[in-house]
């Protein structure tokens, strides 16, 4: 196959030190993430997490994969094997996505057997390339007519998108450009072939515009800034002839500028909203961040679930109106609340507010870590905050979206730890785990995070730039922190919750500072609007939602038939070492109806009702994200407040 | 085209005297409902919607189904229109529907302009229909040999179903038996050519089963019968390779007696359940028996909303799990609540228990007469128990399922009202009303009802045999009235809720029952498992349950804004001529929020919440049924309670 000319890539030698996303000549960002290689996690919280990832849910994956013919829908193209393409039209994406992941685990460390399935995979997926750049296992061969005739549907961008991202992820792990340069291929292209003056171009799923806005940071070329900014512009709307719902569903379509507030489906509006957060950190556009802030404010206000989930209904996977945040019906896609993360990760380094790394943590410690079994070996795709039981787990999906995505969030994790600025570091996250990197003037500097956290509101770091330093140390004390104490060498303050506090000093090697956030577990109420969650309340603890799992109560009593009360000490504390691979469980005596909600009227006038007999019972929560790991029980994370 | 030979019909003096179903020689029949026609509605509650229904719906939506194209769908296969062919697969059915209904209304009355409607639409009907008896517009003519090769989708049976129906009731408002014969032609190619032993047959939407049991009442042709059994058998589900989650959808293609719940589409079970309501009726089949009434419990004690719609899920248009019943999400379709209102007829007529009676009212009352404009030319698809402002009323939908349902329920009504058995004479329904019929024995009678019920507890009952006669008037008391007065010529009791009061003497005509139910409104709670309705409450007095709509409200407040509070006397009354058609409204003395839920946050930590301040505010319930009549506007039925 031809190889094409493509542009220089910007300076090699600095490329594979770059993070998740690489803002060092982003103008309009505040802040500029670590690489994921600068940290590394160390037996705290994450790691195990991140370890059972490699070992278990990577090899797993890529096995099922192969399975169900998803890497062969590569290989018939070029020849290598026979047979009907597979699975549905966007499974492309996973490979990629599982790909991404695997990347994002050469950057942390040396898997010779990882490597390997990427050069076949690689060598399977350039090989299918079209000459003239065109690569999509469902496009080529028998459907090659309707190319781009369908992009509403057809996630021909979506998965391109993808593709770039591994590519890129490959290419800041090792410096192999093979896949890079494959895509770099297509998406010249789409450059040469597609914009206003040539033929109409749309993401029916938005991830596209992320993904080329990356790949402009590596390249230094502007079509590619361009084409994002021609594919949020919405100008194609006439010539493509999209209705309304369309444009409702994708989250694309027209200008993303004129989006009052979330709708459609979920994933896409947070790729979108993360595509977006990109551009006006390359382009500082006003009317951007305008947006961007009113569609924050929409879902952080009125749209998203206490876990982070968002995207409340099944029909359409799609945002509901505000404040349909429903429990036992809510959709709340594992993806959904990755782009959640995504999003807040973008708007984080665009601004340096700490609100965004609040909701970064909320989603990342509840509803996303819901999403991967403790064994690394079964996935949801639904994350609802209340069960009756159903089989929620699953170790594979006919749209698989899910399962590779929640490994490429844990393989990158070190990566959104730490930020830098001018003025000095920020700490977005806190586990065990040590910082190797530079401030921005260039001075080298490692930061040990000794902690137990979550478990335990403790935190303390040993910063030790390489020689003496003056800089800012912005450390994050999350909103739900009542109240956090800074000691640091020659200083102790109360520190304000939902802000980066900011301790400016001339740093040396081995400056310890103890934080000690207050961790203790509150009792959360939400808005009257959720019209589930009224008289209920939910139990968080640190940055941990905590639920009822049928299984734990006395008598097996549903989270249904039991109830919290108000007292002055609410919560016992014990942490199991043996349960869930160690988790702290929370206790309260609450109350029990004696008879069986299941067993009571549907309907009947008040006065009996609340005559409704019941009796102390101890109440056992354990934090949301363990869930559904010893088979089907019934789950509630609100619980009744009588 | 040539006319087939068919089996004589029953006596054909008395056919025009039959109710909605004729169950005279139904062996497992407690009651016989009277005919339609033997109910005169007179200027109390009904009889204004069921004019409505005749000057306006009627007319209404026959022209919407001439604009769109659904009667040239018949013309175009007799060659009197050209054109392709309009609408969803299902189209012919809401003709049937419109038939139905017109037919319904020349029970009680003579309307020359419906009559030759009718037969304008017979004609063009019967024109289209193939020699073989068979006729559906959408699998004649190009999709002929697709016919009977997917009926999991096709609704060939459904349209039928329809068919049958409009053409009995045309047969029994006027003896005309065109539509009639061409029915049984189709249904003997059917008998004639499928079964266990022939080709199989399946109702991929029930509705068929209870019509072509409603054919062998008019005909005494047990193979209709026969052939109802055949499809309530589930037999053909290995012959026809259908999924679980076919099964499930449809309800129907496993046997009817191996359902253990409600499940799939909501409309599907409902008319399933009525056609093996009508299955043992006429065969008292035990298995059939065990199985209506563990459904029945199933659908009442956890399925069921307090306005009697049911089918909780947009997706599917499902039943949910048990108590999954949201307000906001209900999607409750209008053809739902009405099979519930069939099923709980037909049990009613199997049983002589008062409470399939309460759920017809429940019903009717509510999530019925809610999907009908009041000025009769808007429909309601869904019927929310809740909703943020939505417009939920149009005159027309693709799937036009829902507008002629509620025409012939409207136009059937009287037929509900009164049963006969070998004891007496049952009074199911109150409003303003006389009975012109006849008991069991051939001693002609008239009852005569003056009430202003639903608005008011008071009934009385003038009860006229032509010459003195010994039965047994069976007074329905309704479940939701605490205290029942009845005093009849010689006594005065307190009748107990929930059963049929029954006075047996010898009755003298003018007799005067005065019956004094107590309908005071009153809270009712719902099983906590209902997440939405926690600590809520709705108001119900006497059959309608009330509901808040925001335009009523003191400077627009919305119902999720304000609350009820516990008071000893709760609600003031007043009867408004004025509004909604005349309605009596509720007012109550709750609280509203002083800063709007909308601007309130959306999680916070439990104290802060508590403290949300409240000022006093008036409440202004009106009935259910009559809202969103008023353009759009946020509404509630479940209100927090203080």
């Amino acid at each position: 196959m031809a190889r094409t000319a493509i542009i220089g890539l910007l300076a090699a030698a600095s490329l594979v030190a770059q993070g998740i996303v690489d803002l060092t000549r982003s103008p309009y960002a505040k802040l500029h993430p670590v690489p994921v290689k600068a940290v590394r996690l160390a037996g705290g919280f994450w790691e195990p997490r991140r370890q059972v990832n490699v070992e278990k849910s990577l090899p797993g994956m890529l096995e099922l994969l192969e399975a169900h013919g998803i890497v062969d829908n590569f290989r018939r193209l070029s020849g290598r094997k026979q047979g009907p393409r597979q699975g549905p039209l966007y499974t492309d994406s996973d490979v990629y996505k599982w790909m991404e992941a695997a990347a994002f685990v050469l950057q942390s460390e040396d898997r010779p057997d990882l490597t390997s399935a990427l050069d076949r995979l690689t060598d399977d997926i350039v090989a299918a390339q079209e000459p003239s750049g065109y690569l999509n296992t469902y496009y080529q061969d028998d459907r090659a007519k309707l190319r781009f005739t369908e992009m509403y549907r057809s996630h021909e961008l979506y998965c391109l998108g993808h593709m770039l991202q591994a590519a890129i992820a490959r290419y800041r792990a090792d410096g192999n450009r093979r896949l890079l340069d494959a895509g770099i291929k297509f998406v010249n292209y789409l450059v040469s072939e597609f914009g206003p003056e040539k033929r109409p171009l749309l993401t029916g799923h938005p991830e596209f515009e992320l993904a080329v806005i990356e790949l402009y940071r590596v390249t230094g070329n502007k079509a590619y800034l361009d084409l994002a900014g021609y594919l949020l512009s919405g100008v194609e709307r006439d010539r493509l002839k999209l209705s309304e719902s369309q444009i409702a569903y994708m989250f694309s379509g027209k200008p993303f500028t004129s989006r009052p507030e979330f709708e459609g489906h979920a994933v896409r509006a947070m790729y979108a909203a993360s595509g977006a957060a990109d551009y006006y950190i390359e382009t500082g556009d006003a009317a951007y961040r305008e947006t961007l802030d009113r569609l924050w404010t929409d879902l952080t206000a009125r749209k998203m679930y206490i876990t982070g989930g968002v995207g409340s209904r099944s029909d359409g996977e799609a945002f509901g109106e505000a404040f349909e945040l429903p429990n036992l019906a809510a959709y709340t896609e594992s993806c959904a609340a990755i782009g959640n993360m995504f999003f807040n990760f973008r708007m984080l380094q665009a601004t340096g507010e700490s609100k965004y790394a609040d909701v970064i943590e909320r989603a990342l410690y509840n509803g996303i870590d819901s999403g991967m079994s403790l064994d690394g070996t079964l996935y949801c795709y639904r994350n609802p905050l209340a069960s009756t039981g159903e089989k929620i787990r699953n170790p594979w999906y006919d749209t698989t979206c899910c399962p590779p995505n929640l490994q490429r969030v844990l393989a990158s994790l070190p990566g959104y730890f730490y930020s830098t600025n001018r003025d000095g570091l920020y700490v977005h996250l806190y586990d065990q785990s040590e910082l190797t990197w530079k401030l921005e003037d260039g001075t080298p500097i490692r930061v040990r995070q000794d902690t137990k956290y979550p478990w335990d509101g403790s935190v303390t770091l040993a910063v030790s730039p390489e020689q003496p330093a003056e800089f800012t140390l912005f450390l994050r004390v999350p909103g739900w922190s009542r109240s956090t104490r800074i000691t640091y060498p020659g200083g102790s303050v109360t520190a304000p919750a939902g802000k980066y506090y900011p301790i400016r000093r001339t740093w040396r090697p081995g400056d310890v500072v103890q934080i000690k956030f207050d961790s203790r577990p509150q009792l959360i109420a939400s808005n009257p609007r959720l019209l589930e969650n009224w008289r209920k309340a939910a139990v968080q603890r640190g940055p941990l939602v905590y639920c009822l799992e049928q299984q734990d109560q006395a008598g097996e009593k549903t989270p249904f038939d039991l109830s919290l009360t108000a007292q002055a000490k609410p919560f016992a504390e014990e942490f199991r070492k043996d349960l869930l691979g160690g988790v702290l469980v929370l206790k309260h005596v609450g109350l029990a109806d004696s008879k069986p909600t299941m067993e009571q009227p549907l309907y009947e006038g008040i006065g009996a009702s609340q005559a409704t007999p019941t009796a102390p019972a101890e109440l056992v929560f354990i934090p949301y994200y363990s869930w559904a790991n010893r088979g089907a029980s019934a789950m509630a994370v609100w619980i009744r407040l009588k």
